[in-house]
């Protein structure tokens, strides 16, 4: 496994590989990985002749007083996690390399970025994951990209921007990844105090709750949003960051589930904030 | 000369090009071809394997009451002209498969965009510059692309946003073509009304005057300012947009003329709005 730090070195590795006609597929990933991130690596490697994964903690797409500094790092064990799993390139940039001084250019994409973690972290999170990822489309320059559907939002916002600007890449988001008890892997579970671990899951049951009551066929929004919300405020260990029910196409809130919709959370507890999400219409699906 | 008019052609077209290892220039273009355009075209034929121009009047830099209806169309002239300096590929797409519904995506250099033009027009336009910019070079993806000087800033902006989203091309910034008369070619001079046509020449005047006042050691940019107005203005003809003494870096504008400076100026004349510009110093160059 081959590790690049230079950005111009990967450009021209990246040239090189399309000369040769190589398929490449890209997981970009900010490290500190887990099961997630590496169902995209193996995807990749099956599908693609070359794979790169990038690992890069983006400091733009953090905001202020989020927790940058304490994200996990675990570079060594990353190694070995991305060489296990067949990655050929691991593309390491340094934060100056990405970001030079008198850089002033950013890719925003509007409408859906304005709901769900946009609102609630603010535009410039987006701001930051659109632009990191656009330069990583033009030092990497794949074939395909893999993204979690973990991060519903994230998927979506990049697959509107890589059509908007004609990246011309395929993008492939991969289905969210849980721990046996059904929490969604995230790098910032490592920093979830172990006393609160279990309580962690209430999310998760708010979003099973409210795919069970569809099932049932409550499909007035506000009251599976009510039902969701008083299971997950049960615990006082938890603060609710948002709750929405929306359209998975255009992410605008919706009156009533009569297609498939997207029902996306956020929490912290201990200070860490998790997101979940489940796709569920009238007709199902009833699990993930 | 081949005519592309489908963007996933032109793309795959571009993918041909990389793999067979073709130096790609491209010079993009809103078509009314003149000899500015020409010499871009003539230096990207000389400097590269495949030359391709893209003719598209990008109705996204124009902001609202500008003159997108009346910018000068002349598709059949275009083609001739730019079979005959040895253009390979035109590239000539539709508004709506640039634009499609519901793109939402935006690209924006920031603190260049503030001054000059994107102060007078709006911040608008840059915006739709660099997003139309940045999505071309995702199609056509050159080696390099070729500016006219005659847009300064529009060069500078283009320059910035490829160094900050590592767009793996070069950016190649042309000299300012001129009529005999000094008058900077534009596809809008064609809309000047052809009595007003020789007062056009008064922001050209003015800005010869501001270098020989330079070269006559006056570096208060104050009195440079006021000279260079007072001639632009003496002509009733003339509406000022704007005129600034800036730095050609970052495009602030400076109170004295201690190093080289970008003198540059928009006009209107008969409804046309013109925009020229020089480059000077305390060590000139005098002419250019």
């Amino acid at each position: 496994m081959e590790i690049i730090e230079d950005i111009a070195k990967m450009q021209a590795k990246a040239e090189e590989l399309i000369i040769e006609k190589a398929t490449r597929g890209f997981v970009p990933t900010m490290g500190a990985l887990h099961e997630g991130h590496l169902s995209l690596a193996r995807r990749s490697v099956e599908e693609n002749g070359v794979t790169i994964m990038s690992v890069f903690v983006n400091p733009a797409q953090f905001m202020p007083g989020e927790d940058y500094d304490s994200y996990p790092r675990t570079w060594d064990e990353d190694l070995h996690l991305a060489e296990e799993v067949g990655v050929d390139i691991v593309f390491h940039p340094t934060a100056g390399q990405m970001y030079p001084p008198r850089r002033q250019t950013t890719v925003q994409v509007h409408e859906l970025t304005k709901n769900l973690c946009g609102m609630s972290r603010g535009l410039g999170h987006f701001i930051g994951v659109t632009t990191v990822v656009a330069k990583l489309l033009n030092i990497v320059r794949p074939t395909t990209a893999y993204f979690g559907q973990k991060d519903a939002q994230q998927a979506l916002v990049i697959q509107r921007m890589v059509i908007d600007l004609n990246f011309p890449v395929k993008i492939s988001v991969c289905p969210i990844v849980r721990e046996d008890d059904g929490l969604a892997l995230s790098s910032r579970n490592r920093n979830i105090p172990a006393d609160l671990r279990p309580r962690a899951l209430a999310l998760r049951e708010g979003l099973s709750l409210g795919r069970e009551m569809i099932r049932n066929r409550v499909y007035d929004a506000q009251s599976l949003f009510n039902a969701m919300c008083v299971h997950i405020l049960r615990d006082d260990a938890i603060e609710l960051d948002y709750l929405h029910i929306v359209s998975p196409e255009t992410l605008d809130d919706v009156d009533k589930v009569d297609d498939i919709v997207l029902i996306a959370g956020a929490i912290k507890i201990g200070g860490v904030r998790l997101i979940d999400n489940i796709l569920v219409g009238p007709g199902g699906p009833w699990e993930d």
